[in-house]
C-alpha cells in the first residue's frame, strides 16, 4: 500500500457501481479472501434458502419433490439466461464437471469416428476423463501443446471431439471460444468446453460463440457450495443427435411410468441421470439471480478492472522481489484470476495463508493464484493483499 | 382403529426400546408419514449440522476443504461400520446410485466376458443402466422374472454382472442376498446389489454375504434429505481387479499433483470421481451416527414388528374393501414398506394424500405402499394410518 494506491483504490471502490452487493454475502472476519475462483463465498440468500429447504423437508416431507423435481430444468434455464447465453432446454444442472465431461465426451465419441483432442493446460480431471474415453472407444487422444486453431489445424486425421478449457486454471488466460469452436466444426468435431472458470464471471455467449457443448462448475462464480452440482450444455440442434449414456430414470421421458424401455426427455434434460441433489440446486439457483440482478457485463467490466490493478501493483511493488505475472496483459485475455510466478510460491502462498493476510492457493510448480472475485472483492482488498504479500516478501518469506 | 388395536398400539410403543428416538427427527404436524421409504424425515442434529456447514463455509471459505476432502471416506466407513457390515475402506459416498451402478457395471465388463443380467422387478433406472452398459460392451443383457438361483441358472452361456435390488421396490420382499452371490460367483459373474431399499434398514452384513459390489441411496432410511448423495461398495480382493471407468481427480492417487498420468487411489476410492457434495455427505455422516447409536439389530427387529402390525390390520379391517397384502407375511423376507394392492390403488392413493390423512406413494399398477420408518414411526401410526384408510373405503373413496 501507498498513500496514493489505497486513496486510488477507494476512489475506484466510490466508483463501483456493482460495490453495494458486496454486503449480500454473508460476510466474516479474516484474511483477504482471493480463492473465490476455487470456492466462492456464500451469498446470504443462498443460506437462508437452505435453512428454508431444511424447513420444507421436515414439514412438506416427500411433498416437497412437487417443487423440486424440476429443479434440474430450471436452475439450467436460469443458467442459460443469465450466465451462459444459452436458449431454454438447452442447459441442465446435475452430477460433477467430470461425470458430465464424460457423458458428452461418450456421447460425442458415438455420434462419430476420429480422434479426441485435449489440451495439455486443461484442467487434470479433463483430460483424464477425456483419456479415458477415448481409450474405451479405441480412439487417438491427441494433446495440444497450444490451445489455438494453427495447433488444432496441424492434427492430422479425423476429429470426433475437440474438449478445451475456457479459461486457463493456472495462468487464468481465455481461449478462443469462437475460434477454436469453429475450427472444430471445420474438422468435423464437436466443441466441448468447461467453462468451470468463466461461468458467473465473463460474458460467455454460447449460443452466437459456436459452441457444441459445454460443462462447468457452480461452487466458483456462482457461489453454490463446496461440491455443488455442475451444469451442462447441449445445443439445440444436437438434443435428438446424442444419446446419454448413463440413461437414468430423471432422462427418462416418462419417468414415473417406470416401464421396460427407456425413452429419453427432450432437451438437454435427456443427459439427467440420477436423483438431483435438492439443495445444490437450491444454491444454483440463487447464485443464478445473483448474476442476473448484477448483469454478467457488469461483472466482467469490474473483474477485469480489479484484476487490473492487481497486475499493475505487482508490477509496482512485488517484481522487486522477484515476482512475475504470469496471467495476459491484455484485458480482453485473462480471466477472473492472476497467476503470480515466484520460484519459491509453494512457501509464499503458505506464509500467506498461514499468516492470515491472504486466502490464496498454489498450483504446480509455481503460481500463486490470486482471484478477486468481482461481486464481493473490493479494490481496496486488492490493494491490500498486495501489501500484505509485498511485507511477506520483504521479511524473507520466514519471518 | 379399535379400542383393542389402539391399546396394544400402545402397548408395543410403551414397550419400544426406540421409542425415544422419534423426538431426535424435526417433527411437524402432518398426516401420518408411511413414504419414508421414498424420503426420510430429517434428523434434527441433521438439519444442525447443515446450518453450521454454512457457517463454516462462510467464515473458513476454501480452508475448509481441509475437513472436507475426505468426507467421501469417512462417510463411506461409517456406513461400512454401522450400516452395511463392509471393511474400511470398502465404501464411498459420491454420486447418485445410476452413476454409480453405470461406473461399477462397465468396471465389471471390463473385467471378463459374459452377458449381464438384471430382474425384471428392479428398480426401473438399475434396469436402464444395465442395459446401456450391455449394450456398449455388446452383451446380452438377460431380465430374469424372477430374483432366485433357480432363475440365474437356468440363464445359458457366460455371465459377467448379476445386478439385483435386495429390497423389491413394490412388494417389499428381500432377495437372498448370500444364495443369489454364491450363484452369481459359481457363474464366475461379480454380484452388484442394489441396496437403496435396506440400507439403514436391515442388517446387511455385506462381508459375509459374498456381494462383490453394491450401491444404494441414502435419503431413505438414513435421512441425508433429497438427493443426498449415494453410496458404493467394492469387496476388498475386487479393489486392483477394477478401473473406474470415469477416472476423475477424486479417484486420483496424487489428486493435487495434477500430472499428465492418471494413477488410482487405494481402496473403493478410486471409484471416487468428481467434486463432492460436502451437505450431503455431512448428513450421511449424520444419518450413519444415528443409525449406529440405534443399532441396526434393534432397527430391523422393530421394522418386522411394524410392518407385521400393518399386515394384521391390513388383513382384518381393509380386506373387506378390496384391499389385499402384496408384500410376503413371512417377517424374514419383508423389508421396511408393506404394498397394499387396490383395483382403484391410484385412487386410493390420492385420496389418502389429498385428504391429509396418510402420506404414501403410488406404484404402478395397483399398489399403495405403507413405510413405517422405525425410527420415526409409531404402532399407534400404524393403527391409525390403517383406520384412516378404512374410513376412505368404507366412504367410497370419493368421499
Amino acid at each position: 500500500m501507498s498513500e496514493t494506491s489505497r486513496a486510488r483504490a477507494r476512489a475506484l471502490d466510490a466508483a463501483d457501481p456493482l460495490a453495494g452487493l458486496r454486503e449480500r454475502f454473508a460476510l466474516r472476519d479474516g484474511p483477504v479472501y482471493l480463492d473465490g475462483n476455487s470456492l466462492g463465498r456464500p451469498p446470504a440468500a443462498t443460506l437462508e434458502r437452505l435453512a428454508e429447504l431444511g424447513e420444507r423437508w421436515a414439514s412438506e416431507l416427500v411433498s416437497g419433490w412437487e417443487g423440486w423435481l424440476d429443479l434440474p430444468l430450471r436452475a439450467g434455464d436460469a443458467l442459460a439466461r443469465h450466465v451462459l447465453g444459452a436458449r431454454p432446454g438447452e442447459v441442465v444442472v446435475c452430477d460433477s464437471v467430470s461425470v458430465n465431461l464424460f457423458k458428452l465426451a461418450l456421447a460425442a465419441v458415438d455420434r462419430a469416428p476420429g480422434a479426441l483432442v485435449s489440451w495439455a493446460g486443461d484442467f487434470p480431471t479433463d483430460r483424464y476423463v477425456v483419456a479415458a474415453v477415448a481409450a474405451r472407444a479405441g480412439r487417438r487422444h491427441v494433446v495440444l501443446g497450444e490451445p489455438t486453431a494453427d495447433a488444432l489445424e496441424a492434427v492430422a486425421g479425423d476429429l470426433a471431439l475437440v474438449c478445451l478449457s475456457h479459461v486457463d486454471y493456472r495462468s487464468g488466460a481465455i481461449a478462443d471460444l469462437a475460434g477454436l469452436s469453429a475450427a472444430a466444426r471445420e474438422r468435423g468435431a464437436l466443441a466441448l468446453w468447461d467453462l468451470s472458470h468463466s461461468a458467473g464471471l465473463l460474458e460467455v455467449d454460447l449460443e452466437r460463440s459456436g459452441a457444441d457443448l459445454a460443462v462447468g462448475c457452480t461452487y466458483k462464480y456462482l457461489g453454490a457450495g463446496p461440491g455443488s452440482p455442475a451444469f451442462l450444455y447441449v445445443r439445440e440442434a444436437l438434443h435428438d443427435a446424442l444419446a446419454n449414456p448413463i440413461p437414468g430414470w430423471f432422462g427418462h421421458a416418462e419417468q414415473f411410468a417406470m416401464g421396460p424401455a427407456y425413452a429419453p426427455r427432450p432437451g438437454a434434460a435427456r443427459f439427467l441421470t440420477g436423483t438431483p441433489p435438492v439443495a445444490g440446486l437450491v444454491a444454483v439457483l440463487a447464485g443464478a439471480e445473483l448474476v442476473a440482478e448484477a448483469g454478467l457485463d457488469r461483472i466482467a467490466a469490474k473483474s477485469s478492472a480489479l484484476t487490473g490493478l492487481l497486475v499493475e501493483l505487482a508490477d509496482e511493488r512485488l517484481a522487486f522481489h522477484g515476482v512475475r505475472v504470469g496471467s495476459p496483459r491484455d484485458p480482453r485475455r485473462r480471466g477472473g484470476h492472476v497467476a503470480l510466478l515466484h520460484p519459491r510460491a509453494r512457501e509464499l502462498c503458505a506464509a500467506l495463508v498461514g499468516s492470515g493476510a491472504v486466502l490464496c492457493d498454489f498450483r504446480e510448480p509455481d503460481v500463486v493464484r490470486f482471484a478477486p472475485t468481482p461481486l464481493d472483492t473490493r479494490f481496496v482488498d486488492v490493494d491490500e493483499a498486495v501489501e500484505r504479500t509485498r511485507a511477506l516478501l520483504a521479511a524473507g518469506l520466514d519471518g
